[in-house]
C-alpha cells in the first residue's frame, strides 16, 4: 500500500485526487487545499485540510498548486524520506531539490473540473534525479495510465509549449468559430462533425498531408472575402495563420 | 431513380462520387474530370469522361470544380430542365442563374482523398431560389446525410469562414505542435490524447468554459519561457493567440 498526499485541488489536483482515491493499493491519506470549500466533496474519501502544518505522513506528496506556489508549498512538507513531486509542465525538477527524494509527475492532458476523465490513455511524463525515485514514480503512474514517458525538464517544457498550441490555441479557434455561428444565427453544433473529423484525421494522417482550404491553395479571392467580414484581433489571427499555411505550401497571398 | 452527373473529382467530387455510386435509387450516370487518370478508379461504377461536350443527360448536375471554374464549367451543361448545383462554401448561388433550376449543395466537412468518410453525420447546407428545387436538393441530401440545413449565400460564406478557423487553422496548429515534438525527439503521438480530448470537450462544454492554460491565467512567466524558445512566424502566432485569449478573460500580458 502506498500512502499519498495531494496538495492543491485545481483542475489537475482535483482529478488526481478523484482517480487515486479509487485506485487499489493506493491510499490517499490527505488532500490539502487553500480553501476548504473546494474539497468538501472529498470528505468521504480522505482527510481534507487547508492547514499546511497539519500535513500527514505519506510515501509520496504530489504538489498540484500553481507554478509560482510550488516551491513554497513544497517547503511546508516535513523533511522525510518521502518522495515529493510536482505536476507542472513548465517548472524545473530542481525547484524541489531541498528534498531528499524529488521528481515530476506531469499528466499531459487538459483537465476541467466538470468533465470526467479516463486516465488510462493520458501520457504521464515523469522525471527524477535518482533512478530509484524514477522507479517509484513509474509504478505510481502505471497504476492509472498505460503511457509513461521519461522526460527531462527541457523536453517537458517543450511538450508543454506544444500542448499550448494543440489545446489552448485550438480551443480558442473553436471559440472564434462558434462566435461566428452565433453572430449569424446558426447553431454552433453544425461545426461539431468538422471539429471531430479534423482531430480524428491527424491520428492517421500527418497534419501536413491533412491540410485543405484557401490558404493551402493560395486562393486569394476567398481569403479576401473572409477578411472583409472580419475585424479586430480575429482578422489578425486569420491573416497570420493564412500566411503561415501559405508559406508552408509555397503559396503567395 | 435519380440520374446524376458529377463534374470534378477533387476532394469533394471524389467523395460524392464514391457515396452516390453506392446509394440506392441514385444513378451516377457520369463522372467528369479534367484529367482522366484521376478518375480511372471509377470506371467500374460509372461512365468517366474528360470532355465537357460529351456530358450525358441527367436530373441533377453536381459541380465540384474549383471556385473560379464553377461558372465556366456550368456553361458547358446543356440547357435542360435539370437541376444544376455547386458544392462551394464561398461561391454565391447566383453564379448558376443562367440555368432554369439551380442551387447549392455544400457538405460542411474537410475531405481528404486517402481517408474514407461517413456522410451520415456531415451537415449538408442547401440553397435554391425555387422551393421545388430546394425540395429536390433536400431529398438528395437526405439520401446520404441526417443533417440538412437551409442556408443562404451570406450564411454559407460565414460558416465557411468559421470552418477555416476550426479546421484549416486548427490543423495548422496540430502541425506546429508535431513540429515541436519532432525537434525535441519526442514521438508526436504523445499529443494525440490531448488533441482528442480537446475536440471531445467542446461537444459538451462551451469552448469559453473549456479554456485552460497560461494565457487564460495571465501567467506571464510561462508565456515568456515559451516565447524564448520560439522564433519566426510560430512566435508571432503564439503571441497573437495568447493575447486574444488573455483579452477574452480580462487578463493583461
Amino acid at each position: 500500500m502506498t500512502d499519498i498526499v495531494i496538495l492543491g485541488a485545481g483542475n489537475v489536483g482535483y482529478h488526481l485526487a478523484k482517480v487515486f482515491s479509487k485506485t487499489p493499493d493506493i491510499n490517499l491519506v490527505q488532500l490539502y487545499n487553500r480553501t476548504l470549500q473546494t474539497i468538501r466533496c472529498f470528505e468521504k474519501d480522505t482527510v481534507i485540510t487547508n492547514q499546511l502544518h497539519t500535513l500527514k505522513k505519506a510515501d509520496i506528496y504530489i504538489i498540484c498548486v500553481s507554478d509560482e506556489a510550488i516551491e513554497s508549498v513544497s517547503k511546508a512538507i516535513p523533511s522525510t524520506n518521502a518522495l515529493v513531486v510536482h505536476t507542472s509542465g513548465s517548472t524545473p525538477l530542481e525547484v524541489l531539490n531541498h528534498h531528499k527524494h524529488y521528481g515530476v509527475f506531469y499528466p499531459l492532458q487538459s483537465f476541467s473540473k466538470h468533465r470526467s476523465i479516463d486516465f488510462s490513455s493520458i501520457p504521464i511524463c515523469i522525471e527524477a534525479k535518482h533512478v530509484n525515485d524514477l522507479k517509484v514514480l513509474e509504478n505510481l503512474a502505471l497504476r492509472i495510465s498505460d503511457t509513461i514517458t521519461y522526460m527531462d525538464t527541457v523536453q517537458r517544457g517543450e511538450i508543454h509549449k506544444a500542448a499550448v498550441f494543440v489545446n489552448n490555441f485550438v480551443n480558442h479557434l473553436y471559440y472564434i468559430g462558434e462566435t461566428i455561428c452565433e453572430e449569424n444565427n446558426i447553431s454552433n453544433t453544425i461545426l461539431h462533425p468538422l471539429i471531430k473529423e479534423t482531430s480524428n484525421k491527424v491520428m492517421n494522417l500527418s497534419p501536413f498531408n491533412a491540410q485543405t482550404g484557401p490558404a493551402k491553395r493560395g486562393d486569394k479571392k476567398t481569403i479576401e472575402n473572409h477578411l472583409k467580414k472580419l475585424s479586430g484581433i480575429n482578422k489578425e489571427i486569420y491573416k497570420l495563420l493564412s500566411h503561415s499555411i501559405a508559406n508552408l505550401y509555397g503559396k503567395k497571398l
